[in-house]
């Protein structure tokens, strides 16, 4: 198999090998359904109930406000869906740089009475506060602010926006999936009713997630039946991937600092090779993720440059993974005002444990040769 | 570990070892998101292609058919919220038998306008024709009859339902997950508008399932976001259990008529046992699924009797698994009407592809041990 460097982290994450050592057993011998009362489903409620215990510390929450789901979009549909079935149809606030399972679920609550309202974010990514202000004014039911974004890295001040949220009588939700493992996730500290993640941003296995949610929130079940995860989310528990999914938690607590660090030094090698081939970097001067990098060139198209790394060996993105069938720009990017026909050259570079410096180093080199070419074509085109 | 033997196959099932050897690659080197445009993207994605393939052909349907999920209770619920959506509120008709992911999404849909109607069974755990003709004439939006039972392993005759929930202008939808690799399944033989099966009850892992549907079904995703599944279930695919998924489905189509043959030998012998021991066995005249047999012994508590075996080395359910935190008696043998006492004393045992003639063999030896015990208690109590 041709396997190039592998540059697109927020787009997942190979598995930890120490993860899928933890997860091979319940691929073997241990495979009791959790809900069975012999010795097999006793076992693999142990290893449930120690995983819930690790995903818990590692947000600073709580075993009993752990959720599991299948992943970080049934967990932000779990929220929105599950949230707004219990109150009298409101306002709900969310901003246009949401991933899109944020962004759709929001859509299908408008079709039950729902109205929308979508924040303003600055040129920098972030979200214009005064404007959160004014939204907090019309009393909200819902409001849902991304933690940090997948393309641009940007963080958001959560912790600020929650307060306001509370004291408007709003239940705030954050989605935390591209930022926990990489920055300092608290619940308690951030003050949020409600936090999704999701295993395989982090080192874990596909098919695990969860929604950690404080328990004055009233929520109805997405996947109604036996009766699992507090009545919350039905369904045998995915044990290999829960159990893996915890694995990564108590891991990505021990390496985050070290590693944060790491890829912030990459990240600036990175980013000065960049500015010398003449991209503009995105929300540079914003607190951002350590290890995501978003830039363009101007006329050069994203979609391109992505087939052309990829050809020479480097696996990176040129929008968000999970929408890049969606052949328009970065919503993102649109709503913090770029130019289109800038924001359609945009490509994601996102780092992480397997990135040395000597494959920054050949990247911005690969990279340069790449966009001469394409600058080369472009001037024999005009 | 102390490893009982297994007989709960309706509950969960081991890996096999050729679906795991399938899915170890994608817990590895190839961990692509399969939205991803680059080398490892296009790996995972042509993954998930191929496996849909192969669950598409294990029960005669075509690939574009299929929709992946997190599972069967993700199915169920998908199928029943998600045509609901797309219609004007109506009559919902399912039966008593169904398991909770049917009827816990159906008593939801009754508080946003749908009526329920609640099909009569007969004491042989089979759906009363009278009374499914009855409730077609109300001319109902929905109608959902499970393929087989996981308790008693009670075929309903599926296809003539549908024909007539057909001509009632009806979407029929079936929840297969038990049916699936023990008799033969076909959706277009059995001519409904959707199907529901899971990967873990047919040597499959945990965390996929499908919802086989009929692309005239308008369905609104539970889980929105990215776009993935044609729209209708959004998040990163599970590459690994949906790789495992298709393999599991392979080998069960290969292996489906003859392991039949074989776990309907065992049973014959496990009932021959059970009744020597002067146990009734449940639903026995009507067509079952060749593994799966649930009795009881007049005066025993099932619960006890399981706790007993499982500590006598014999894993075995006192009710559907998914549900045995619920103390009531089963709900398909009340609906059956089985005097609550007797309906107490339930076990279920269910065969599977490591059961040997010396398992049952034992089985009953263990078993008319326990039972004299604890039959002498009582006349100590007494």
């Amino acid at each position: 198999m041709f396997a190039p460097v592998y540059l697109d982290y927020n787009a997942t994450t190979p598995l930890d090998p120490a993860v899928r050592e933890a997860m091979l057993p319940y691929l073997d011998a241990r495979y009791g359904n959790p809900s069975s009362r012999h010795e097999y489903g006793r076992h693999a409620r142990a290893a449930i109930d120690a995983a819930r215990a690790q995903v818990a510390e590692a947000v600073g929450a709580h075993s009993t406000e752990v959720v599991f789901t299948s992943g970080g979009s049934e967990a932000n549909n779990l929220f929105l869906k599950g949230a707004s079935a219990s109150l009298k149809p409101g306002l709900l606030v969310t901003s246009p740089i949401e991933h899109p399972c944020v962004r759709e679920p929001a859509r299908q609550l408008v079709r039950l009475g729902w109205a929308l309202e979508t924040l303003r974010v600055d040129g920098a990514g972030r979200v214009d506060a005064a404007h959160f202000d004014t939204l907090m004014a019309q009393r909200p039911g819902l409001v849902s602010v991304m933690l940090a974004n997948n393309e641009t890295g940007v963080i958001q001040p959560v912790a600020e926006l929650a307060a306001k949220a509370r004291a408007a009588g709003a239940w705030f939700h954050t989605d935390a999936v591209q930022a926990v493992g990489k920055i300092d996730v608290d619940f308690r500290a951030l003050g949020v009713h409600a936090l999704t993640l999701s295993s395989h941003k982090l080192y874990g296995p596909l098919g695990a997630g969860a929604l950690i949610v404080d328990k004055r929130v009233e929520l109805q079940p997405l996947i109604a039946g036996g009766g699992q995860e507090r009545g919350l989310r039905s369904g045998t528990e995915n044990v290999a991937a829960i159990v893996g999914f915890g694995a990564a938690c108590a891991l990505a607590t021990a390496r985050r600092a070290a590693e944060a660090q790491r890829l912030a030094g990459l990240r600036e090698v990175l980013e000065g090779g960049l500015t010398a081939l003449g991209a503009t970097v995105f929300c540079a001067d914003a607190p951002r993720l350590p290890g995501t990098v978003f830039f363009a060139f101007a006329s050069i198209d994203g979609e391109t440059l992505v087939g052309k790394l990829d050809r020479a060996g480097f696996a990176c993105a040129s929008g968000s993974a999970c929408s890049s069938a969606d052949p328009e720009p970065s919503k993102t990017l649109l709503a913090m005002g770029v130019a289109p026909a800038l924001a359609r050259g945009a490509v994601r570079v996102s780092l992480g444990r397997d990135t040395q410096a000597a494959d920054v180093e050949r990247f911005i080199e690969v990279l340069g040769h790449e966009v001469r070419a394409l600058r080369g074509l472009a001037a024999v085109a005009v």
